[in-house]
Protein backbone atom coordinates (compact mmCIF):
# COMPACT_ATOMS: atom_id res chain seq x y z
CA UNK A 1 0.00 0.00 0.00
CA UNK A 2 1.40 3.53 -0.79
CA UNK A 3 1.29 5.51 1.84
CA UNK A 4 4.31 8.64 1.72
CA UNK A 5 2.57 10.90 3.79
CA UNK A 6 1.81 10.59 7.63
CA UNK A 7 1.92 13.85 9.07
CA UNK A 8 0.76 13.38 12.91
CA UNK A 9 1.37 9.77 12.37
CA UNK A 10 -2.03 8.92 12.78
CA UNK A 11 -1.82 6.23 10.15
CA UNK A 12 -0.04 2.80 11.33
CA UNK A 13 2.21 1.57 9.15
CA UNK A 14 1.77 -2.05 10.59
CA UNK A 15 -1.85 -2.54 10.60
CA UNK A 16 -2.86 0.36 7.99
CA UNK A 17 -4.97 1.74 10.29
CA UNK A 18 -6.16 5.12 10.67
CA UNK A 19 -6.88 6.56 13.76
CA UNK A 20 -8.06 9.97 14.17
CA UNK A 21 -6.51 13.17 16.46
CA UNK A 22 -9.71 15.23 16.20
CA UNK A 23 -13.10 15.22 15.85
CA UNK A 24 -14.48 16.80 12.40
CA UNK A 25 -14.92 15.66 8.33
CA UNK A 26 -12.40 13.85 6.87
CA UNK A 27 -12.19 13.05 2.85
CA UNK A 28 -10.78 9.09 2.11
CA UNK A 29 -10.01 7.97 -1.05
CA UNK A 30 -8.43 4.66 -2.18
CA UNK A 31 -7.58 2.73 -5.57
CA UNK A 32 -6.73 -0.76 -4.81
CA UNK A 33 -5.05 -2.45 -8.03
CA UNK A 34 -5.92 -5.94 -8.71
CA UNK A 35 -3.16 -7.56 -11.07
CA UNK A 36 -3.26 -10.63 -13.12
CA UNK A 37 -6.20 -11.67 -12.13
CA UNK A 38 -9.64 -12.79 -12.67
CA UNK A 39 -11.44 -12.78 -9.39
CA UNK A 40 -13.66 -10.39 -8.66
CA UNK A 41 -12.38 -7.85 -5.66
CA UNK A 42 -14.13 -6.50 -3.35
CA UNK A 43 -12.43 -3.62 -1.29
CA UNK A 44 -14.89 -1.47 1.92
CA UNK A 45 -13.54 1.54 3.15
CA UNK A 46 -14.33 0.36 7.01
CA UNK A 47 -15.31 3.31 10.18
CA UNK A 48 -14.48 1.29 13.12
CA UNK A 49 -16.19 -2.13 12.62
CA UNK A 50 -18.25 -0.80 10.25
CA UNK A 51 -18.62 -0.50 6.09
CA UNK A 52 -19.09 2.51 4.67
CA UNK A 53 -18.72 2.60 0.91
CA UNK A 54 -17.15 -0.25 -1.20
CA UNK A 55 -15.47 -0.48 -4.75
CA UNK A 56 -15.26 -3.72 -6.70
CA UNK A 57 -13.03 -4.68 -9.69
CA UNK A 58 -14.61 -7.68 -11.83
CA UNK A 59 -12.95 -7.55 -14.72
CA UNK A 60 -12.21 -10.69 -16.29
CA UNK A 61 -9.02 -9.50 -18.35
CA UNK A 62 -5.65 -10.66 -17.30
CA UNK A 63 -4.41 -6.74 -16.85
CA UNK A 64 -4.75 -4.67 -14.24
CA UNK A 65 -7.58 -2.78 -12.69
CA UNK A 66 -8.47 -0.29 -9.65
CA UNK A 67 -11.53 -0.71 -7.19
CA UNK A 68 -11.69 3.25 -6.50
CA UNK A 69 -13.97 5.13 -4.57
CA UNK A 70 -14.00 7.99 -2.30
CA UNK A 71 -15.75 9.86 0.46
CA UNK A 72 -16.34 12.87 3.28
CA UNK A 73 -16.45 11.16 6.60
CA UNK A 74 -17.75 12.55 9.51
CA UNK A 75 -15.30 11.20 12.40
CA UNK A 76 -15.15 10.79 15.81
CA UNK A 77 -11.82 11.40 17.66
CA UNK A 78 -10.29 7.71 18.01
CA UNK A 79 -12.49 6.37 15.61
CA UNK A 80 -10.42 3.96 13.49
CA UNK A 81 -10.31 3.82 9.61
CA UNK A 82 -9.78 1.27 7.43
CA UNK A 83 -9.13 -0.59 4.02
CA UNK A 84 -10.60 -4.52 4.05
CA UNK A 85 -10.52 -6.55 1.32
CA UNK A 86 -13.90 -7.75 1.53
CA UNK A 87 -14.07 -10.22 -1.16
CA UNK A 88 -11.09 -11.90 -3.57
CA UNK A 89 -7.16 -11.86 -3.26
CA UNK A 90 -4.73 -9.81 -4.30
CA UNK A 91 -2.15 -11.73 -6.19
CA UNK A 92 -0.17 -8.95 -6.41
CA UNK A 93 -0.73 -7.35 -2.56
CA UNK A 94 -0.87 -3.82 -2.09
CA UNK A 95 1.26 -2.79 -4.73
CA UNK A 96 0.71 -0.05 -6.70
CA UNK A 97 -2.57 0.95 -4.37
CA UNK A 98 -3.62 3.93 -2.63
CA UNK A 99 -5.37 5.31 0.45
CA UNK A 100 -5.35 9.00 1.14
CA UNK A 101 -7.05 10.61 3.84
CA UNK A 102 -6.90 13.95 5.38
CA UNK A 103 -9.38 16.31 7.52
CA UNK A 104 -11.33 18.93 5.42
CA UNK A 105 -11.96 21.01 8.53
CA UNK A 106 -12.41 20.48 12.48
CA UNK A 107 -15.56 20.07 13.98
CA UNK B 1 -26.43 7.45 -4.30
CA UNK B 2 -24.53 7.53 -0.65
CA UNK B 3 -24.70 10.72 1.30
CA UNK B 4 -23.74 10.91 5.13
CA UNK B 5 -21.90 14.17 5.39
CA UNK B 6 -23.75 16.99 4.62
CA UNK B 7 -22.23 20.00 6.45
CA UNK B 8 -24.79 22.97 6.51
CA UNK B 9 -27.02 21.48 4.74
CA UNK B 10 -26.66 22.54 1.07
CA UNK B 11 -26.85 19.23 -0.60
CA UNK B 12 -30.89 18.63 -1.28
CA UNK B 13 -31.60 15.15 -0.26
CA UNK B 14 -34.62 14.98 -2.75
CA UNK B 15 -33.12 16.45 -5.66
CA UNK B 16 -29.21 14.92 -5.00
CA UNK B 17 -28.87 18.94 -5.84
CA UNK B 18 -25.90 20.57 -4.14
CA UNK B 19 -26.31 24.23 -4.26
CA UNK B 20 -23.11 26.48 -3.01
CA UNK B 21 -23.47 28.57 0.02
CA UNK B 22 -20.63 30.79 -1.76
CA UNK B 23 -18.01 31.64 -4.28
CA UNK B 24 -14.56 29.71 -3.30
CA UNK B 25 -12.78 26.87 -5.07
CA UNK B 26 -14.67 23.31 -4.65
CA UNK B 27 -13.61 19.60 -4.68
CA UNK B 28 -16.16 17.70 -6.79
CA UNK B 29 -15.63 13.39 -6.90
CA UNK B 30 -17.90 10.94 -7.63
CA UNK B 31 -17.75 7.10 -8.37
CA UNK B 32 -20.90 5.98 -10.10
CA UNK B 33 -21.41 2.02 -9.83
CA UNK B 34 -23.16 -0.18 -12.48
CA UNK B 35 -24.27 -3.41 -11.84
CA UNK B 36 -25.08 -6.17 -13.77
CA UNK B 37 -25.72 -4.67 -16.97
CA UNK B 38 -24.56 -4.66 -20.41
CA UNK B 39 -24.81 -1.30 -21.62
CA UNK B 40 -22.16 1.64 -21.18
CA UNK B 41 -23.08 4.30 -19.23
CA UNK B 42 -22.06 8.12 -19.21
CA UNK B 43 -22.24 10.36 -16.31
CA UNK B 44 -21.98 14.02 -16.44
CA UNK B 45 -21.03 16.49 -13.14
CA UNK B 46 -23.10 19.47 -14.09
CA UNK B 47 -22.62 23.00 -13.11
CA UNK B 48 -25.93 25.00 -13.78
CA UNK B 49 -27.08 23.84 -16.81
CA UNK B 50 -23.33 22.92 -18.32
CA UNK B 51 -21.59 19.49 -18.15
CA UNK B 52 -18.20 20.53 -16.68
CA UNK B 53 -16.91 16.33 -16.73
CA UNK B 54 -17.59 12.78 -17.59
CA UNK B 55 -17.34 9.57 -16.57
CA UNK B 56 -17.64 6.65 -18.61
CA UNK B 57 -18.30 2.84 -17.55
CA UNK B 58 -18.40 0.18 -20.27
CA UNK B 59 -17.29 -2.89 -19.94
CA UNK B 60 -19.47 -6.06 -21.29
CA UNK B 61 -18.96 -7.97 -18.62
CA UNK B 62 -21.59 -8.98 -16.08
CA UNK B 63 -20.06 -7.42 -12.87
CA UNK B 64 -19.70 -4.19 -11.11
CA UNK B 65 -18.18 -1.33 -12.91
CA UNK B 66 -17.81 2.01 -11.60
CA UNK B 67 -17.76 5.54 -13.74
CA UNK B 68 -15.22 8.00 -11.64
CA UNK B 69 -13.93 11.17 -12.23
CA UNK B 70 -13.24 14.12 -9.88
CA UNK B 71 -12.27 18.19 -10.28
CA UNK B 72 -11.60 21.80 -8.78
CA UNK B 73 -14.76 23.83 -9.60
CA UNK B 74 -14.50 27.72 -9.46
CA UNK B 75 -18.14 27.84 -8.18
CA UNK B 76 -20.36 31.07 -7.84
CA UNK B 77 -22.62 31.51 -4.90
CA UNK B 78 -25.79 29.82 -5.60
CA UNK B 79 -24.81 27.75 -7.98
CA UNK B 80 -26.12 24.12 -8.62
CA UNK B 81 -23.36 21.11 -9.06
CA UNK B 82 -25.51 17.70 -9.64
CA UNK B 83 -24.67 14.24 -11.24
CA UNK B 84 -26.66 13.56 -14.56
CA UNK B 85 -27.16 10.31 -16.25
CA UNK B 86 -26.06 11.48 -20.17
CA UNK B 87 -26.32 7.67 -20.85
CA UNK B 88 -27.47 4.18 -19.90
CA UNK B 89 -29.33 3.20 -17.22
CA UNK B 90 -28.52 2.03 -13.64
CA UNK B 91 -30.53 -0.80 -13.35
CA UNK B 92 -29.50 -1.06 -9.11
CA UNK B 93 -30.26 2.41 -8.61
CA UNK B 94 -27.33 4.85 -7.33
CA UNK B 95 -26.75 1.64 -4.41
CA UNK B 96 -22.69 1.40 -4.12
CA UNK B 97 -22.43 5.38 -5.97
CA UNK B 98 -21.11 8.20 -4.09
CA UNK B 99 -20.87 12.36 -4.95
CA UNK B 100 -18.61 13.71 -2.75
CA UNK B 101 -17.70 17.81 -2.52
CA UNK B 102 -16.19 20.36 -0.48
CA UNK B 103 -14.99 23.91 -0.13
CA UNK B 104 -11.22 24.12 -1.09
CA UNK B 105 -11.08 27.43 -0.03
CA UNK B 106 -13.28 31.12 -0.12
CA UNK B 107 -13.00 33.70 -3.01
CA UNK C 1 -6.69 17.42 -20.25
CA UNK C 2 -9.67 19.02 -18.69
CA UNK C 3 -8.17 22.41 -17.17
CA UNK C 4 -10.54 25.11 -15.62
CA UNK C 5 -9.56 26.25 -12.11
CA UNK C 6 -5.80 27.79 -12.10
CA UNK C 7 -5.52 29.51 -8.92
CA UNK C 8 -2.35 31.59 -9.14
CA UNK C 9 -1.32 30.32 -12.05
CA UNK C 10 1.31 27.54 -11.06
CA UNK C 11 -0.02 25.39 -13.60
CA UNK C 12 1.81 25.96 -17.03
CA UNK C 13 -0.71 25.06 -19.76
CA UNK C 14 1.63 24.34 -22.73
CA UNK C 15 3.70 22.12 -20.46
CA UNK C 16 0.44 20.85 -18.54
CA UNK C 17 3.49 20.92 -15.51
CA UNK C 18 2.62 22.32 -12.01
CA UNK C 19 4.92 23.90 -9.87
CA UNK C 20 4.67 24.02 -6.56
CA UNK C 21 4.16 28.23 -4.95
CA UNK C 22 5.35 26.40 -1.41
CA UNK C 23 6.11 23.60 0.69
CA UNK C 24 3.44 21.64 1.83
CA UNK C 25 1.27 18.86 1.65
CA UNK C 26 -0.86 18.81 -1.36
CA UNK C 27 -3.42 16.40 -2.62
CA UNK C 28 -3.83 15.33 -6.25
CA UNK C 29 -5.64 13.26 -8.14
CA UNK C 30 -6.00 12.23 -12.13
CA UNK C 31 -8.15 10.49 -14.38
CA UNK C 32 -7.13 9.70 -17.62
CA UNK C 33 -9.43 8.17 -20.04
CA UNK C 34 -8.37 5.82 -23.01
CA UNK C 35 -11.15 5.90 -25.94
CA UNK C 36 -11.80 3.25 -28.72
CA UNK C 37 -8.14 1.79 -28.20
CA UNK C 38 -7.04 -1.96 -27.43
CA UNK C 39 -3.91 -0.90 -25.85
CA UNK C 40 -3.21 -1.13 -22.62
CA UNK C 41 -2.05 2.48 -20.77
CA UNK C 42 -0.44 3.21 -17.85
CA UNK C 43 0.01 6.31 -16.87
CA UNK C 44 2.68 8.08 -13.83
CA UNK C 45 2.33 10.77 -11.72
CA UNK C 46 5.73 12.13 -11.42
CA UNK C 47 7.38 14.46 -9.33
CA UNK C 48 10.34 16.14 -10.44
CA UNK C 49 11.62 13.21 -12.31
CA UNK C 50 10.51 10.46 -10.20
CA UNK C 51 7.36 8.13 -10.62
CA UNK C 52 5.01 8.05 -7.32
CA UNK C 53 2.13 6.44 -8.47
CA UNK C 54 0.67 4.90 -11.68
CA UNK C 55 -2.76 3.82 -12.70
CA UNK C 56 -3.50 1.38 -15.31
CA UNK C 57 -6.57 0.99 -18.17
CA UNK C 58 -6.54 -2.48 -19.78
CA UNK C 59 -10.17 -3.35 -20.88
CA UNK C 60 -9.17 -5.12 -24.79
CA UNK C 61 -13.52 -4.06 -24.87
CA UNK C 62 -13.51 -0.95 -27.18
CA UNK C 63 -14.72 1.60 -24.98
CA UNK C 64 -13.93 4.46 -22.74
CA UNK C 65 -12.05 3.33 -19.63
CA UNK C 66 -10.45 5.60 -17.41
CA UNK C 67 -7.07 5.16 -15.23
CA UNK C 68 -7.41 7.15 -12.15
CA UNK C 69 -5.16 7.46 -8.79
CA UNK C 70 -5.00 10.12 -6.17
CA UNK C 71 -2.40 10.54 -3.49
CA UNK C 72 -1.56 13.08 -0.85
CA UNK C 73 1.89 14.40 -1.50
CA UNK C 74 4.89 16.22 0.65
CA UNK C 75 5.97 18.87 -1.92
CA UNK C 76 8.52 21.12 -1.73
CA UNK C 77 8.69 24.62 -2.88
CA UNK C 78 9.08 24.56 -6.90
CA UNK C 79 8.83 20.94 -7.14
CA UNK C 80 7.19 19.87 -10.73
CA UNK C 81 4.62 17.34 -10.16
CA UNK C 82 2.54 16.62 -13.57
CA UNK C 83 1.50 13.53 -15.64
CA UNK C 84 3.12 11.21 -18.00
CA UNK C 85 1.88 8.44 -20.45
CA UNK C 86 4.36 5.75 -19.76
CA UNK C 87 2.76 3.18 -21.88
CA UNK C 88 0.61 3.07 -25.02
CA UNK C 89 -1.00 5.81 -26.31
CA UNK C 90 -3.98 8.20 -25.92
CA UNK C 91 -5.66 7.63 -29.98
CA UNK C 92 -8.41 10.45 -28.92
CA UNK C 93 -5.79 12.63 -26.71
CA UNK C 94 -6.56 14.09 -23.50
CA UNK C 95 -10.04 14.36 -23.85
CA UNK C 96 -12.31 13.36 -20.87
CA UNK C 97 -8.95 13.32 -18.61
CA UNK C 98 -8.59 15.46 -15.69
CA UNK C 99 -6.15 16.37 -13.23
CA UNK C 100 -6.62 18.24 -10.46
CA UNK C 101 -4.37 19.41 -7.25
CA UNK C 102 -4.59 21.59 -4.14
CA UNK C 103 -2.82 22.37 -0.94
CA UNK C 104 -3.92 20.73 1.74
CA UNK C 105 -2.20 22.42 4.23
CA UNK C 106 1.35 24.32 4.09
CA UNK C 107 4.56 23.48 5.86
Amino acid sequence: MFQRVNIGNHFDLKTSVFQAPRRGIYSFSFHVVKVYNRQTIQVNLMQNDYPVISAFAGDQDVTREAASNGVLLMVEREDRVYLKLERGTLMGGWKYSTFSGFLVFPL
